[in-house]
């Protein structure tokens, strides 16, 4: 129930917003997250705040979702524990 | 004309796209403003993609723009330097 399909631009997303107790824990998860998404060759959207953190997966070839996002996105959960 | 003023849930917000060769410039972009927001003490939303960060800088407490989101973003432009 955490993530959710959205569609942007008529483009399927994959989002999530995780929280955090403060600027420095979101961007420390943000760094987590980059790090994955350079191992994998794939990026998301990454949207800093204080105390939150949104995660935005999606395929830009294909303008939607691919399997590979939603192996991403368990990955992304995966980061947060 | 870099930046931005854009208006989003009734929310008057500062916003300006930084373009870089690759993810791994676009975060180092997001960890050097990241730094500099927690030494202010002002946080902006911070949204890291492949080759782009977009920044955009309000005042929570006022709903809006104050002085000090201008200063933040001109400060923003010279870490882009």
């Amino acid at each position: 129930p955490d993530w959710v399909v959205e569609v942007k631009n008529n483009i399927m997303q994959l989002k999530r917003i995780y929280k955090f107790k403060n600027f420095a824990e979101a961007i420390a998860f943000t760094n987590r997250v980059g790090d994955m998404a350079e191992a994998e060759n794939h990026h998301p959207a990454l949207t800093t705040e204080w105390g939150k953190v949104t995660v935005t997966w999606w395929t830009h070839k294909i303008k939607g979702l691919h399997k590979n996002d939603f192996i991403c996105a368990a990955k992304t959960d995966e980061l947060f524990r």
